[in-house]
């Protein structure tokens, strides 16, 4: 829970008048959310987010993250819509930092997930992928695959003071990984990140994607691995194939997979299992004790990396 | 900041449901407050403030905090007023934890304070105790002057490994507040934390006042001694006896002070500073470093103190 920088009241009356959003009603900061400081603003105008992005944000890639959202939802995707500020920027500066407002997308995201929410991830992130494939600006994956291995050695030696073994175990795990990874698979902007706090409902209907600070260009079906790391695990570590049939299924409906992208997943699901595990070893040796953010267990996604190694094809992701 | 525990949606559409507010649209932690987990929560009936009550609050006092804002609120004071449950109940549970429904203020708390801030919260603070005058619960003060030596001696030996000396220089001024102590003075009930931050304003309009969860019956000039180190010190430690005139005055118009009351203004402001450097200092000696609150310096207050036992009498104030 977060929010690293404190906003006036007479600089935020200076911000929204830019933006042409009438009186400030109201400006609460977010406990959630770990990389920005996000603020609930309430205007003349209606509800709105404010993001103030921090310093693990690089300036330079907010066009690319603002001007997705902006594509995304001009096609219908349900997410979060850059307002314009007066002079048409989407960008200002508020208490020093790069700050932006985006339309308030109202449903909560589930604790909990049932089929029905699987199967609506999977059926809004194939329209989220056919959406972007015409988005004009492009952005490398900075945790693609290739990035895993500087990830490992920043960490190892250390990391086994956390998880006994664990850099050997990271290490053939790798070797393994860059030799299997699929080279010709369909590419496109996904999101990267696509969690279930990322997600919003109300009742059964999903209202909301939300978060796209990972969001880049990579294969697409990299983005249903990551799915079935975030969506498909029970909690107490066992593998729910029925979620990841109709996350898949429902996928395939509106973006039908390649043979290719289905015989991938166990490596791509096995990939985006050790690219979580990697930022999370990685946070956890970094982050100080009393940071104001909570670190995430590591070893969770061990036992996910092992499941996906140990599959014996993706009928184990409840596909025929 | 701080939410301290987490709502399902689940439960938390059941809870709805028992007050009668529709579908949930939202509901997202607030990041500021320390000793409650607080949420924004949209529903279709609007927007409200969900508390649940944490283990610093004591259960039994909630009858006592909820029923008088909803004394204050239907007496025209502008504070949340609490939402009623269909049964009639304004206390619930939610996720093992008492909680309540409170209506939604708008407004934004002043970080920077001006005089007509001041004013405002001198005028609205008289009208509080006025309407306060025929609430017919009780609650004693749990800091009143003599928790204070308690409060102390629960600090002693360590408080000198933070600001040394300490003790020695609140023993003294303990023997000094308890033999100066006002008796007689006129009693009520009183907010007792009524801090900028627990403040709202929109322009040069005060719209809010929140955060109940110390109010008490107690000496009524005493809340002005708290405002007094609240409102009127500038960054920099000095006391802006203009703003300090402006609330006093504005206070009067409302509930004239009497003789005695203004002539008492330099003790019970040098208590209130006493009060609040106490419990800094106690929780800076026992907060764990990795809270999710954050620490405030005592030292503010040992500057404060120091200020008010040296002023000459009430015209220090701004007062004639």
């Amino acid at each position: 829970m977060a929010v690293y920088t404190e906003v006036t009241d007479e600089d935020l009356t200076a911000f929204a008048k830019q933006f042409g959003l009438g009186e400030v009603l109201s400006c609460k900061g977010i406990a959630e959310g770990v990389e920005n400081s996000n603020f609930q603003l309430v205007t003349e105008k209606g509800g709105f987010i404010l993001t103030l992005y921090e310093k693990r944000v690089d300036p330079a890639d907010l066009p690319f993250f603002l001007g997705l959202i902006e594509h995304l939802a001009a096609k219908g995707v349900p997410c979060p819509q850059p307002v314009r500020a007066l002079d048409g920027l989407v960008l200002k500066t508020l208490s020093g930092k790069p700050a932006a407002v985006v339309t308030f997308l109202s449903g909560m995201w589930p604790r909990r997930v049932h089929l029905f929410h699987a199967a609506e991830v999977g059926r809004a992130m194939a329209e989220m992928h056919i959406a972007g494939a015409d988005f004009n600006l492009k952005r490398n994956n900075a945790l693609a695959v290739g990035s895993w291995r500087g990830l490992l050695a920043s960490c190892a030696g250390r990391g086994d003071s956390v998880i006994p073994g664990i850099t050997a175990e990271l290490m053939g795990e790798l070797d393994a990984l860059e030799a299997e990874w699929p080279q010709d698979l369909p590419r496109g902007v996904i999101h990267a990140d696509l969690f279930p706090d990322n997600v919003f409902f109300r009742g059964e209907k999903l209202t909301g994607l939300i978060d796209f600070y990972f969001a880049c260009n990579d294969v697409l079906a990299y983005d249903l691995g990551i799915c079935l790391n975030a969506w498909c695990f029970e909690a107490d570590g066992s593998f729910n194939a029925t979620k990841a049939r109709k996350l898949l299924r429902a996928y395939g409906r509106v973006r039908p997979l390649s043979d290719a992208e289905v015989a991938a997943l166990p490596v791509l699901a096995r990939g985006a299992a050790m690219r979580f595990l990697l930022t999370r070893l990685y946070d956890w040796l970094n982050t100080p004790a009393d940071a104001l953010v909570t670190r995430k267990d590591p070893m969770e996604y061990v036992h996910k990396l092992r499941f996906h190694r140990a599959v014996g094809g993706p009928g184990a992701y409840g596909l025929d």
